[in-house]
């Protein structure tokens, strides 16, 4: 019987899986591990912490995505580290896989620029865990405000401070105005939930940095409209059970909020730091691992690393942003590779992102895109949005109840899904408890 | 002003729901505290822990099923203790609330039988963590097989004991059957699911004991047909890692399992048994609380107890079961109880349980059900079950998603909500981390 390539696949997020479904050749042996057994829409997750959807309606088995593809075996398990001479990876229970071909898709992890003790306070939206504990600490707040004692304490429970305006801060500010001003109004006898204060802090002087400055402004507008804060140019200084501390210029703030919830950076997982060291390869300053055109690792032709671990570059030396797209693309670009070697082609044309824009989307009717260039907002951002995003999850069974959920909700202005689990009401609890460990290898 | 008289309503089940919802006189004013902040449609939660339906699905906001009744203040908040001479109810956090009538909804939790050690091993169906945890065991236990090294170890993870047949136990068991034959069907490549080993024990000499034996007949034999080993009149000695030991007759025997699931009886709560104290009232075996025939504690007409903590007899000194329906009917009697004292009556016909029957489900088309004497099996009493079970979550939003979800499932065979959340897939990590404390004051 003839050999076959053993690709093994590390991660089952946008990118690994595009690389895993562009392998089909009989000749190809696909071992997919990841530590979780799902693919995770991440891209929607804001709207599970926001009580807008079930995490099952944006997670997919990675086992009944790929049932059908015979070549793929599907594993749950760490990578923990590489030996890229033996070509082997070896998981955290001390299983070993050889691979021919390694595509590492492992992600990255919330970086708190070294302030670790913010993440007790300031959780981020990474995985289910995270944004269920999100959706948890928010809904937790509005009902601690209606027991509060003092009108102190209720304002504190009714403050909510989103560090990071990027897509996800603005996202999860413009969710958190939704609930408060529509979803909750009528929910409470002693507070007033419209009333609560929601501030976005932005250290760059404007919101959505990454995007065109036309929509930095739109945006901007439209999540003022809704009722949020915008405060640009600060730099948050800490974050404990009182709230957030902010410089602004030369003076120091304190914000008094119970709700705190962290958009901001990310940096390499504890296996991409192994995986350099192993390797011995160059990274970036949040420890991304700089790649060939290739993808590949320098010296290493047969590990690739797609999607957030890896510091790609475009035609102009710029880094590529840490999104799907560009997980996907490189993804597809691995498993060309692999197949164009197969067949005795060893030069292969250098990873090309094909950027077909950005968008983010702040709330009902309300969103901003690039699109190749055509820059949109409100209502017709909106709708395309809508659009890409009911289309990207047609893979998934949920499609349908996803749009019926959505729909309801824009009728009704209601939430399917607030539910408080995971810890019962005790007073002492004000964060959550079921955060998973979203760091390492996934 | 004129006073309002003060209704506490401890717990939002059904109970405590039904007594709120038919207590709408504006001279009534009702604070109803929950330790959660939703009500859950329990009867379908084995649905949750078996991957069909999400948590979201199955729960509905206490403030959003009673936002319009403007009489209502929803708390979340855990009672821990009351004061029947002052009237007033403690909270964990010290908060007191007074009342001109109480009703204690507050229900039960898991009994192991003086075992408490069983309960790390296996998990109950009680609260949304549980089903949540028992979700993760289940398919943990797939994925665990698929990287065993030794036959027995794949073995032990594709044996799953459920013990106690009542219809919980027979739903788990059905769902579990399905999910090995038909929905992991194709999902693995070394493994095969389909040969796992389901057992069910049980210790009365049939199943569904509180059902005619005919019924318990007919949810053997399809239960049997779906695959399952039905194993009565065995007695559960102890449950371990290792699995579960039980005495046939004279005889001990030990299961190896990993996967064990507790479907067996309830008891009282720490709540409970304080209010029996405090109201020296007597209890049954499990600690509910004997009750007069108007559901009010003995000396304390202001106090109604309802629903799964209540020890209420039928016509013929039976006590009534632990069912929604009794809860529900509860709860509209005390709300009608207090309605005509407010217009000076005092006298109330007594409590009459109107049985309209029962139900277990097992599988797809497979059913029975008892109603109003008649007895059913197969499809029409999976018919009426699943009529009767859309019908009831009427009132919550997500009625046509369950509905639509139901129909892909059974068009597809696949279940959507097949997450492994809570915990990162760690060698060790066999049992449940996020199992919630189900206890007290529900």
């Amino acid at each position: 019987m003839e050999q076959k390539h053993r690709v093994v696949i590390l991660g089952g997020g946008f990118g690994g899986l595009a690389a895993a479904q562009k392998l089909k050749q009989p000749q190809v042996e696909i071992t997919l591990i990841d530590r979780r057994n799902f693919h995770l829409f991440q891209p929607l997750l804001y709207q599970v912490a926001t009580g807008s959807l079930s995490p099952g309606e944006i997670a997919a088995p990675l086992r009944g995505v790929l049932s059908r593809q015979k070549n793929v075996r599907v594993l749950l398990g760490e990578a923990v580290d590489v030996d890229p001479g033996a070509r082997r990876v070896i998981l955290r229970d001390g299983d070993a896989f050889e691979y021919d071909s390694l595509i590492v898709a492992t992600g990255s992890q919330t970086s708190y620029y070294s302030n670790d003790s913010w993440r007790e306070w300031a959780p981020s939206l990474k995985s289910v865990e995270e944004a269920t504990a999100i959706r948890h600490k928010i809904l937790y707040a509005f009902e601690r405000a209606e027991r509060a004692v003092t009108p102190e304490e209720a304002r504190a429970w009714l403050t909510f401070v989103i560090v990071g305006a990027g897509a996800t801060g603005l996202e999860l500010s413009g969710a958190l105005a939704e609930i408060a001003r529509e979803t909750l109004r009528h929910d409470f006898r002693k507070i007033r939930p419209q009333e609560a204060r929601i501030i976005l802090l932005e250290g760059a002087p404007r919101v959505l940095g990454a995007f065109p400055e036309d929509l930095s402004a739109k945006a901007e507008k439209l999540v003022t409209r809704l009722g949020v804060e915008v405060v640009k140019g600060v730099m948050v200084t800490n974050i404990n059970a009182a709230g957030v501390t902010f410089k602004r210029g030369e003076s120091s703030e304190l914000l008094a909020a119970k709700t705190v919830l962290w958009a901001g950076g990310v940096m390499s997982t504890s296996f991409g730091e192994r995986l350099a060291q192993r390797t011995k390869a160059e990274t970036d300053r949040s420890g991304r691992i700089k790649v060939q055109p290739d993808l590949t690792v320098p010296n290493y032709p047969d590990i690739f690393i797609i999607g957030d671990l890896a510091h790609a570059v475009d035609e102009k030396g710029k880094p590529l942003p840490g999104v799907a797209q560009v997980a996907i693309q490189g993804g597809v670009y691995a498993a060309k590779t692999i197949r164009a070697r197969l067949k005795g082609k060893q030069q292969v044309a250098p990873f090309h992102y094909f950027n077909k824009g950005e968008m983010a989307v702040i709330g009902r009717a309300a969103a901003v895109a690039n699109i190749f260039g055509l820059h949109l907002s409100g209502w017709p951002a909106w709708l395309i949005w809508l659009f890409i995003h009911l289309m990207y999850i047609v893979e998934f069974q949920s499609r349908v109840l996803v749009f019926i959920q959505w729909g309801f909700e824009y009728l009704t202005f209601s939430r399917g899904a607030r539910l408080i689990t995971g810890t019962a009401a005790t007073d002492s609890v004000t964060k959550p408890e079921t955060m998973g460990n979203t760091g390492d290898g996934r």
